[in-house]
């Protein structure tokens, strides 16, 4: 079975270096080419993918009966199903695997783990097509985030379970001097010790992203784990799981180490879950109010989440207009606004800022960025490439209910999708609100919604900014200003806030990208989420650690 | 300021080390001599002892009131006062201080930390006196346990904390590779970011060492701490407060960075404190039934318990019947059978065990273990040295109530203390019990109160226990047993349930002792407790991670 751990050991290795240098390092290559992956492998996904359409998903795991009603936001209705059963059933068959799973070496699991990443990177042109066809992202983000940033995030979870189960010595003699006598002697060893079984609840925007963190860590620390996929985006976790299935299966443990728990969005399975005392960890990411029930209602205290907040952009100065309103603009229009890490309110003084075209009113700063937007979405192939769809229908009438909360600088609009005559689609709307209008800006508005928000001033607008993600959550926060007393005051402010802030991005990298093995994904320091994605708090708490500790014979 | 880090540097380097590597290592000596702590010491620290009584305690925080009832167990009262304040009070100030403190560089905040342990080692006699006259315990035991053992214990949680921020980078270049493009750079830093508040609730036994870890982990890693004393032993957490307030004034903080909460049994601010939003972590230490009530209500998830357990040993078979049954005569006697790691349980097969002295039967076994202990305690100022007295009323009651639940093997007696008329005794109670009379033994019954189960054979006695522990807790168990096919099952079952396991204690090692920097005291994973003193999970989620990035000008 090691022969999976030394097969990834150097990779492993160097995951575990860069988690602790957090440069930049990327285990799966990001580019869909040909070279890479294969000539045909693109091909090959699509083939894969409408093979699985209209047919019963494959995963030999106990089942009571079958469900899905996946219907892609391209219009496409997948016309899969997936195996489900009871908790019972489910937890029944998790402890069973599990008894093997926790006796196996450390070696044996993070090997096994590093191999499922390995066949699921290999499978990336499927998954792409899968987490499209679920989520609504554009093709090429379906495969970069959906497929090896997922993979990362994944490996990176691997990587910091390795570690830390490390950190504790297998054995250690204990020698305690006794003045002149014969020191007392202990032989010691360590076990590390499961927690039992983990539940993984999925989200409809990046199932994968959002699911591997949790997935991983609780495998490689030695708990099996149960997958709750949210009911509009099963295909893509069932593909994991399915592919795990085998890799364990091969290695010779119980395929039903890893699970699938589908269910149907009228018929939830997730309370029923939670609720047991067997299940012992649970990793969520959703919406605010499940979060907060989870938390409070769910029979195990560990529960890590990820829920939702409302993201600032502070502007209030740049040495780049353009390129300024270029990045917000790419930054409001990404996915159509369905990143967690999206921003949402735009903070700019009610005087203007300076730049270097000289000083802006708010109006033309507002005036700026929807003109970007216009510019970036200008031509329809690229803008359905950037937009993407609209997972939830919901989100459509979020946008539509939402047109009447402030002055509209830029309405949006729905967007042709070649092929796909009956894609979901929104681009971006942005309105313009005073800071005092705080019942618009003040709240969540999930998906491609955006607020340019008139502060008295920079302090002000920080200040505001700070609080609302101190109260309501933010995972990322955004400044642009030219002068280190302002960068200064905004990196306090968002820190004692728990937010990651990004300063005077204008070019490639945008306030919505979190790499993996360099940012740490959601502080756990503010409602936006208990937990980072991912940090030694993440995985340290899902294994303990028992002693055996023996005199040694005289 | 970081003169202290730099002071105490090379130590805890050393500790560091000493946690990953977990062989014998102590930074405080435990040797009670005039040699290590001054020849005066001893006599300095009961003079010092002395004239605290009957005085208020010199304790310059916000105060309201004041409060305080010790009375010692060996008879004496106390008559000392401490300054109370509501938790609204409390609270304010602790927010106010920790400002500064959370702006204080790593290793300011470890420096202070690591003073404060040091001024503490050097008050170990004064300390002693206060822990004997609250808990009970005997004299030296006091020292070692109030004092140096504790002082390591909280040297242990400053290492893992230390190491733990350390292992976060303070900055890195990222430096995204774009083809034959100029690759994206941004500069990231990371920032400390402490949770804030965190109250540390004392126990009446242990009151430092079982504190130490939480609040030592607390603050290194930024958060301000309230010190919630137990009613009846105030007096060892005042005196540590009082001293670090000294410290944390001499480096420039707030002194409220970290208070006393002293309150009254009748009167309690517990509750209070734990229910306010703004107490960030909790770390306890007594009985389950307010555990469970504080993990359930508190208002946050970060809650560390130590609750209780019934530790048991099953004995099996044996090479030194003699070195048993005085192991365990010496473990159940040591401070009255009051200590969390103190076994309660001893199963033995009912046709008896083989030994070195040829075959035993259940009551042979039995009566050599109770005469173990009579000849433990039989000459009075030895006896008065290792049972010290007994700290709650309580638990005399419990021993009489006691005596009715099974077959008197060895009654428990007071024992007469030199100087001390009115202390509070008890010698060991031990019973037989058959294994089905599960009422007698299946509950924890504190004190000097333990039970010789008749088991139907070893199988079912390891069984019995390791079911024990993982429905109602247990932080130690013990075997005797002479074949390694015993000695790994009862691994194997005692590291499911989640408990530390000792072989073959027969000489000078007890299975009631947990050493720092080796051995993990409670494992977290059964309802013993729901965390680790100290491990990496104990220490990691006390902070969180805040990232500055920054684009780098073109």
């Amino acid at each position: 079975m090691s022969r999976f751990f030394e097969a990834h050991r150097a990779l492993l290795e160097r995951a575990v270096e860069a988690c602790r240098a957090r440069t930049y390092w990327s285990a799966f290559p990001e580019s869909a080419s040909g070279k890479i992956y294969g000539e045909t492998a693109k091909a090959d996904g699509e083939v894969a993918f409408k093979a699985l359409l209209g047919k019963p998903f494959d995963l030999d795991q106990p089942a009571e009966r079958r469900v899905g009603h996946e219907v892609s936001p391209y219009g496409v209705t997948l016309g899969i199903t997936y195996p489900a059963a009871s908790a019972d059933t489910l937890i029944a068959a998790s402890q069973r695997a599990g008894e093997g799973w926790a006796k196996a070496s450390i070696e044996d699991r993070v090997g096994v783990c590093l191999e499922i990443l390995h066949r699921i990177n290999r499978q990336s042109f499927l998954m792409a097509n899968a987490v499209m066809h679920t989520t609504g992202q554009a093709f090429m983000m379906a495969f970069q985030a959906g497929g090896p940033h997922a993979q990362d995030r994944g490996l990176e979870a691997v990587a910091y379970a390795y570690d830390e189960m490390n950190r504790v010595p297998r054995g250690a003699e204990w020698a305690k001097p006794q003045g002149k006598g014969e020191p007392l002697v202990l032989d010691k060893a360590w076990r590390i010790v499961p927690r039992g079984v983990a539940l993984t609840i999925g989200c409809a925007t990046f199932p994968t992203w959002n699911g591997y963190p949790g997935i991983f860590a609780s495998l490689a620390t030695g708990n099996t784990v149960i997958v709750k996929p949210h009911p509009g985006a099963i295909l893509p976790l069932a593909l994991t799981v399915q592919i795990a299935r085998a890799v364990l299966r091969e290695a010779g443990f119980d395929p039903n180490v890893l699970m699938l728990a589908a269910d149907e969005a009228d018929a939830p399975i997730t309370k029923d879950l939670v609720m047991r005392p067997d299940i012992a960890i649970v990793d969520f990411t959703g919406g605010p109010a499940f979060g907060s029930w989870l938390r409070a209602n769910a029979k195990t205290d560990l529960v890590f989440t990820e829920e939702a907040g409302i993201n600032p952009i502070v502007i209030a100065s740049t040495n780049d207009f353009r390129g300024l309103c270029g990045n917000v603009a790419f930054s409001l229009s990404l996915y159509s606004g369905q990143m967690c890490t999206a921003p949402q309110n735009i903070f700019v003084p009610a005087d203007g800022i300076d730049t270097n075209d000289g000083h802006k009113s708010f109006d033309e700063v507002a005036a700026g960025i929807a003109t970007a937007i216009d510019k970036l979405l200008g031509e329809p192939e690229r803008a359905a490439g950037i937009l993407g769809a609209v997972q939830n229908e919901d989100t459509v009438a979020r946008v539509n209910a939402a047109r009447k909360l402030g002055r509209i600088v830029r309405d949006s609009a729905t967007v042709p999708v070649a092929g796909f005559a009956d894609a979901r689609t929104a681009s971006p709307l942005v309105l313009a609100v005073d800071a005092a209008d705080e019942a618009a800006w003040g709240e969540e508005r999930f998906g491609p919604i955006s607020f340019i928000v008139k502060a008295a001033s920079t302090a002000d607008a920080i200040a505001r900014a700070a609080e609302s993600a101190r109260r309501k959550g933010a995972i990322t926060a955004s400044l642009y200003a030219t002068d280190d007393a302002t960068i200064d005051a905004a990196a306090d402010a968002f820190a004692r806030a728990g937010v990651a802030l990004s300063v005077n991005l204008t070019g490639g990298v945008y306030v919505n990208q979190s790499a993996a093995f360099s940012d740490y994904h959601v502080t756990g320091a503010n409602p936006a989420g208990n937990a980072c994605l991912t940090d030694a708090a993440f995985v340290a708490n899902r294994f303990r650690v028992a002693t055996i500790r023996r005199q040694r014979a005289a």
